[in-house]
């Protein structure tokens, strides 16, 4: 298949530092190469990839300093509207953007929505354009959006030999990503301390996140129960999360995913989280995890955890969090696509040969065929 | 003619309170109805015109609690696409989210920039799309762009009747805006101490600049001599513009074109203005203000605004900085417009017979030729 991935040109991909939505794009992409497919990876010009690269930006805008990314955006999407034609499938992940410059082509787009969408400021555009076929990434993820045309959930996997099962564990409780409030660290902190277990805090703050983390969160650190070790990388993170007893991911917000929860299942690391957002479609709640809404239930499931299979949560991720399975998943939905697109062409084809010669009907009947049948399909 | 003017959607047209962009579209539009044309104003549906409204929004964005004004214009900008064939001019005023969009109508379009064009963020779509008819406000806003179709200079207009000239005028130097860095409210209030005159300030304080305000500005009003009054509205500005000896403008950054200069003019306030972007287009230096570098020249310019002719000043304003004025020049780039769509259209349809019939060439010949053509003009 003839595939163009469109990623976010903020950072690389895969990404140098922080970028999720980034690092999902290299490992679909890698894995879609890997089973023989022709993938095109609209990207920023220093990403790395075995695809075919065609760089949207020079650099990832965000290490060039550039704030405002829908400039440099527009130009990239109108190169892949110039080249539509070469591809079967193209496969967005930034947006709304391409919404009313692929309108006429939506019947072979997949736009993937990687954040929160219970923003009120894009319901409107998703209103206006319900044909574009969606990808939410976890069911919870769609429930504030209007009516759209949602062709499948896709839970984020991982290369399956990214990381190896620690089989021992260890004796800390870890906290990995942003300081942020809805993240919720004085959670993680009190847990810690009303359990009397050990918590290492791996995250960065940024900038917008100073002030909080002055005010709110050092006067919390000082406990010898409490470590802060700042921001690490992708290398140290296999060490940080293996050797811990349980992640600690107590959050306060719709969390559309949450990478960090099937890294630790990748490691045998049990994952104590906070009924929110994608967790109960995550965890498993008593084998992989244990899903909790309160401070004393989470202080109970230290103890728990410490009893839990580390080679059950392995194999849980293996059998559900592999990038094996999600381009297995998104090939799938490619494939419904291509077939209805098919499908449709020849109705239109009988009905313009007989009724109507040179009718331009085509592009929205297939777009409202295609949004009655995606409501039945799941993948 | 039939015309569609594209404001932006964070205020209404005209704007609640602040929002220089949206003004100027409320007076353009307002001015080509009272001419006679056919408008129909794209616009947050807040908006109020004689023009026939087409809401983009229900209310405007900033106002609604929205942050993120994209997907409402894409919405807008689909629309606009979708009614295309019933104007003959598109006039757009929000930047770059039109470029893809409307690159096959660049013969029917003009796009005002109303920002600065410094930024390196906006510069690769700009390249992308040399062809869509730009005007600048001011000659010097047009510097740090890379070559693009640049289809006139327009300086903003008032409406002519908006203030009348205060023939008096007063004792006080004049601040109006907002506080920030690039203001330089610091140097107003130095000018004022050194010529030991009175500074009214007028200005708001947006969230960003408050700390720039506390520990800058604020302790620098504690002099008899400066007053700070906080934001005022359009009515109040013409007394406070219009009761003073003159404006100060001590700008430290590349402004694009400077609106409150020609408000003051109107009310015949001489304006002191630090050399930099438009202001040496907007001052003619010793008949409407005085333009300065340095702040004693600045404290010279006091001494010597005091001797200087409201009437001439306000006459300036009449022959050079009315709607009218603005109105007239851009239905000049309108109509050259339309008459080299139609010119080329003549040649292509002569072309197309005799040699290709079927030729897709139009619309690339049609820019091309647009670029060479403006170079030459200006309105």
């Amino acid at each position: 298949m003839r595939i163009a991935q469109i990623a976010p040109l903020a950072e690389a991909v895969p990404p140098k530092m922080y970028g999720g939505t980034e690092r999902v794009v290299s490992w679909l992409t890698e894995e879609l190469v890997r089973q023989g497919h022709d993938v095109h990876l609209f990207a920023s010009g220093d990403s790395v990839t075995t695809a075919k690269l065609c760089p949207g930006a020079p650099k990832a805008l965000r290490l060039a300093g550039m704030h405002d990314h829908t400039p440099s955006t527009l130009v990239m999407l109108d190169e892949v509207q110039r080249r539509a034609a070469e591809f079967d499938i193209l496969h967005f992940h930034i947006d709304v953007l391409p919404l009313p410059l692929f309108k006429h082509l939506f019947h072979k787009c997949v736009t993937t929505l990687h954040g929160r969408l219970d923003l009120p400021d894009f319901h409107p555009v998703y209103r206006a354009f319900p044909a574009m076929p969606l990808i939410s990434i976890s069911d919870q993820q769609r429930r504030p959006m209007p009516p759209v045309n949602w062709a499948a959930t896709i839970h984020h996997g991982l290369p399956q030999d990214l990381y190896r099962l620690n089989k021992k564990g260890g004796d800390y409780l870890a906290f990995l990503g942003r300081i942020s409030p809805e993240k919720r660290p004085d959670r993680a902190i009190e847990i810690a301390k009303r359990s009397g277990v050990r918590l290492k805090i791996a995250a960065k703050v940024d900038p917008v996140d100073r002030e909080y983390f002055t005010s709110q969160i050092e006067p919390l650190l000082d406990d010898p129960l409490i470590e802060f070790i700042g921001e690490i990388d992708d290398h140290q993170k296999e060490a940080f999360l293996g050797q811990a007893l349980a992640l600690i991911f107590p959050i306060d917000w719709p969390e559309p995913f949450g990478l960090v929860m099937i890294e630790s299942m990748a490691l045998g690391t049990p994952v104590i989280a906070w009924r929110n957002g994608s967790v109960p479609e995550i965890i498993e709640n008593g084998r992989t995890g244990l899903v909790v809404d309160s401070i004393e239930k989470a202080v109970e499931a230290v103890a728990h955890a410490k009893r839990m299979d580390r080679v059950t949560i392995r194999q849980q991720f293996d059998s559900r969090f592999t990038s094996t399975r999600m381009a297995k998943n998104y090939l799938t939905v490619y494939q419904r696509l291509l077939v209805q697109a098919e499908e449709e062409t020849q109705t239109v084809d009988q009905f313009a040969t007989f009724h109507l010669p040179g009718s331009s009907l085509t592009a929205p009947r297939l777009q409202s065929q295609m949004h009655k049948d995606s409501k039945l399909a799941r993948v």
